[in-house]
């Protein structure tokens, strides 16, 4: 997607560590016109897969998920960072590793909120281990429900994540593909 | 908004201790369709306040938010709820106490994303104690930015939040205002 590329040049920045800054317009802060293009260059890419339901983890993924599913007219399902007093019943869980964070999670979805059958399309903001989607596509195994895919704004391509996935089998769409953040300098992989 | 009024007679379940759960479209599932319709709401609301901005907290702020952003064409920014690592530079900072969760935590926002003179909208999901919404008022005084009120989609009208702030001087509107939950039936504040 251009306009995202264009957009990160414009005003993304690299901090130590290989970390892209976007929080301007798609963390903390968020460009809402934006994150709804986003959410319709989503939907144009998965229409054909006619989803039921979108999955997505909680916080940073709610905005883009949701922008998807407006578009798409499908609700969107978050999972939770741990278990907490508002989730009821019996849930599926998968534990996901933040390497930003350096801890695990456990991610959980009310039983209730995701089934059998169900086409599901993964929805995140960035992807770059994996490790989120990854923990998105257990808990879709665990609902039987079908994995149509998976959407991420922005893919640090030099990390194995989306890759990985792809070589899994999965669907696996991302708006801008970073090849190398190599001195600050952002190179996108041609889409 | 009577949309509302019915969404939560068709789709809510009172648990024990005042708790309205409405999982099924606001919180863990996100009705998307719906959401946006929220936001519309809010946006025809506040349209003559002019907001330049809407402030809203993770994580179960964050869609109606972003609804209300696209609506507006303004941007959304969220305060986390402890500071993060992705948060750099100076921050702004307000004590939050969680009745559903029983802890108090520090909601944080970057200093680059709140500023002087900004017309300043709050969103929320839920309206109890109004500790969320005191919050954020606390960050756009520290910005010296310009509150212009705040909205949210449910209200607890049983609980002083809401009044407590109307009687403060802030323009508070809720899209349902739930005047009383005694033994699981619902009624409604009319407006």
């Amino acid at each position: 997607m251009k306009a995202l590329e264009e957009k990160i040049l414009r005003e993304g920045r690299v901090l130590p560590g290989n970390i892209l800054n976007v929080g301007s317009f798609m963390n903390q802060q968020l460009d809402s016109d934006f994150i709804m293009e986003m959410g319709r260059e989503i939907a144009r890419l998965f229409a054909d897969e006619k989803p039921d339901k979108i999955l997505t983890v909680e916080a940073s993924g709610i905005a883009l998920a949701l922008a998807a599913g407006a578009a798409l007219h499908c609700p969107v399902v978050f999972a939770k960072k741990h278990r907490s007093g508002n989730v009821s019943g019996e849930v599926y869980t998968a534990r996901v590793h933040s390497y930003t964070h350096g801890n695990d999670n456990d991610i959980v979805v009310a039983k209730e909120y995701l089934g059998p059958g169900q086409r599901v399309l993964a929805v995140d903001d960035f992807l770059a281990s994996g490790e989120a989607l990854r923990g998105l596509f257990e808990l879709i195994r665990q609902a039987d429900a079908v994995p149509v895919g998976a959407a991420t704004a922005i893919e640090k391509g030099f990390q194995s994540g989306g890759d990985g996935l792809r070589a899994a089998g999965y669907r696996v769409e991302s708006l801008a593909i970073l090849d190398s953040m190599e001195e600050g300098k952002l190179l996108f992989r041609p889409q």
